[in-house]
């Protein structure tokens, strides 16, 4: 940013313009997102048929810009940010998150080692020990013990990290230098989130090395199955390693008996992950902080803040037991970044803790939001949301037309019509088609059912009320053409 | 943002008045980034001793929190931004990247379908083909062609994809479901960036199957040993896969042979990846796109926007030219993720062009940036840090204390001072922790050398004739001490 008639680059005070505007902006978004329709209503092509093919040869201006934003870019959004979100999990943003963010775009730093920002490596360090006793976690999991935690992109790359992980500590490190010789074996429910799967054909274990143990009433894993399983693969002379268990699976927040895992993890000598994604953050309330029981007996646990904890994407939070074996599978040591704090041994570089090589300062968003909010600030949201789904999975459980269909410990209802399939299908397309919300589905045993999702940083009780109305509303006339 | 008195979340006017002011705080932050040490200068615990031991329960106000930010978090910042930064490689950022990711993170959108955001799926594919026009890659590396293109984190990341997507395709998509079988074989030259091995293990090929082919006199990569290297593992009964060749390589900048490494791809049937993370931003330039002929023989491709092309980071691209067998290799659909958009095969999906399910909308910055720039503009700056590196290079070559020590073909120059490797160290710490700039090093065939890494976005002609004085005037102090 220096003189304007020499080169292109934004002046500060240009930035202190546009940056303003784009502020207002974002207040101004916030305050009107409830006029779009949740989900984008565009067909395929829309946006890229209007804009140009090739790239501008001269600068244009930040009017032309935004202008491009407002006319072109919002019909295509799916608006997350809404109160009137209930799809998928949430990815939530807040105020302090998005000032924290655009406190770290503008230092720009790039923490790969201790050294390129010693605050990037530290803040982080601290604050993940802050949450390592706001969710009350077992002290090995902290950076004052042998483990520690660090910021991944997201729940796919830590349970990647963590197979990685496993696989070395159960091959003594011997498959990072051999490579894999097809005799490893893993255990996830066939609830868990497809991303272990994925971590598991990417870490060249392959998928039918992959055991789907099946689930109990709840859709919870069964120990009895997972332990057969186990015993089936010795027998065969094969080696199992890893147990992913779920804390709130996606399709229906469902929760593995993680003791019961945990001591079969203990009695086999397999490295137990335990991914709390979503669910992970409502742990941090006293009250429900249950759902973690067990995790004394995991080896790497992880959690997504940019789901339900007002954090914006990217910020998952990956918790290891043992450091070492984490840094000793993913170290590398190339000359050119070889400095003096590293080899002192002194410093954390978190690069050797995922995959990646360069990261940003993720750490100042969260530390944003938990001093924002403080913890009381934190916990009156999780237990409005949770307080308003157990509302709405009440509604639900005294209509005549709607099922609960799976327990809903936390804040996801999973329900449907009465009328079967192809009419919950329609309700669904119907609803989501008209904009004033959007939600998602599920499939349960052959049952296709709806997913309300009470989490969004925004959504009040008005919110749900409406949405249940909605829902009830859009069924009764559906039948009506039926 | 609701009702201020029934939660805690900041209200859309704090949240404008918040936001205003950490726009004049990163205003002032480039105005007077000189004033910094570039290197921190604080030692291991120094920042986290000063954050408190546990989260505050209660909300903190923002001015408390901005407060810490200017005395505990900025001695402990290494500034990249800091025109006098010729470290590593740049992680770049500027103006309409700043407000292109405040955009994004406002915005707030999970990008993992398109359906979960129709824009932000689409605009990515569209400034990806204007980069590849840019780029004048080979038409089958756009989206309108079997090829395209996505945004992932890091050059890392990129290249593990690249890794994984030759595995499958060498072994017609077995290894996903059966796991390595410790028979294939990647080629690097011991230049490549570390990254790649990283990838190899992760992968589950094993280090010991990575053969690193030995560098001319360029530190380019030798066709001769690559062939050589190639039949020997054929003959061994093993089945090489892929190749690695780098456009700019971390050391030194060198620049391998693309057409004659893709011919012996093609010979032998390998995958040829090209990494110019840092690099490839200067084949923008017509004069410059040199460096990357014979990249019409390459299946995919990858550079960091977010290293030379003013693009905060996070944001590498990533081409291919068969978009099928990456999507083949990493596409996992649950039916929580199944919808209309998807199943009727007419929208990419980007969450399987990578490891990563969740997304943010990061074609914004890089959106804005182009448009900004023009590519005129960017042209220019990239031309002008070159010429300055050449100006530096040329200063090197008339000095009679130093030598460069590597061609220096772009922007990267490494000499040494002819005293030997303990007064380069010496001088290298000497000149980091006064902190005027920020340097590092590399080794070559075991000499200790220096790299100027001109490519900052603030550097110009006065801030690399002042680095240059600095190193003349420490060496000369240097040696009347030693």
């Amino acid at each position: 940013m220096i003189d304007k008639m020499t080169n292109y680059h934004m002046t500060p005070d240009e930035f202190r313009k546009q940056g303003k505007q784009m502020i207002d902006w974002i207040a101004d978004y916030y305050e009107n997102i409830e006029k779009y329709p949740v989900l984008s209503q565009v067909k395929s092509g829309d946006i890229k048929d209007q804009l140009p093919d090739s790239a501008p040869t001269e600068s244009e201006s930040f009017g032309q810009i935004m202008s491009d934003v407002n006319s072109i870019i919002m019909p295509g959004i799916t608006h997350w940010q809404s109160p009137d979100f209930f799809a998928y999990f949430p990815a939530n943003t807040s105020g302090p998150s998005i000032l924290g963010d655009l406190l770290s775009s503008g230092l720009g730093v790039q923490g790969m080692l201790w050294a390129t920002s010693p605050a990037c490596t530290e803040l982080e360090t601290r604050v993940l020990d802050w949450l390592a006793e706001m969710l009350q976690l077992p002290e090995k999991f902290k950076s004052t013990s042998d483990g520690g935690a660090v910021i991944q992109d997201t729940a796919s790359s830590a349970a990647l990290s963590a197979v990685l992980a496993a696989r070395e500590k159960k091959t003594n490190y011997q498959t990072n230098d051999s490579g894999c010789l097809g005799n490893l074996v893993a255990y996830i429910s066939n609830q868990t989130h497809s991303s272990v799967e994925k971590a598991i054909k990417i870490a060249g274990i392959g998928k039918n090395n992959l055991r789907l143990i099946g689930v109990d009433e709840n859709l919870a894993m069964r120990i009895d199955l997972l332990e057969n399983a186990i015993q089936k693969d010795l027998q065969d002379g094969l080696i199992p390693f890893f147990v992913c268990a779920t804390v709130g699976t996606t399709s229906t927040n469902a929760i593995d008996p993680l003791n019961e895992i945990g001591n079969i993890c203990l009695k086999y000598q397999l490295w137990m992950h335990i991914d709390a994604a979503m669910s992970g953050t409502a742990a941090i309330c006293p009250e429900y902080r249950y759902i973690l029981d067990g995790i004394e007996l995991a080896d790497s646990f992880s959690f997504n803040p940019h789901k339900w904890m007002f954090t914006n994407f990217d910020c998952n939070c990956f918790f290891v037991a043992d450091r070492s074996v984490l840094i000793k599978t993913l170290s590398i040591l190339p000359e050119y970044l070889k400095n003096q704090a590293t080899e002192s041994g002194a410093v954390f570089d978190y690069r050797d803790w995922h995959i990646q090589l360069g990261r940003r300062f993720r750490s100042l968003k969260l530390w944003f939001v938990i001093r924002h909010y403080g913890v009381n600030g934190l916990r009156y949201h999780i237990q409005e949301h949770i307080r308003l789904a157990q509302q709405f999975a009440g509604w639900v459980r005294s209509s005549e037309e709607f099922d609960l269909v799976a327990p809903a410990p936390l804040n996801l209802v999973c329900f449907a019509h009465k009328n079967g399939n192809d009419f919950n299908r329609k309700l669904l397309e119907t609803i989501n088609s008209r904009g004033k919300m959007y939600f998602t589905h599920t499939v349960i045993n052959g049952q296709f059912v709806l997913r309300m999702s009470i989490a969004q940083t925004n959504t009040n009780e008005e919110h749900v009320r409406q949405a249940w109305e909605n829902i009830q509303e859009t069924a009764k006339e559906l039948m009506d053409v039926y």
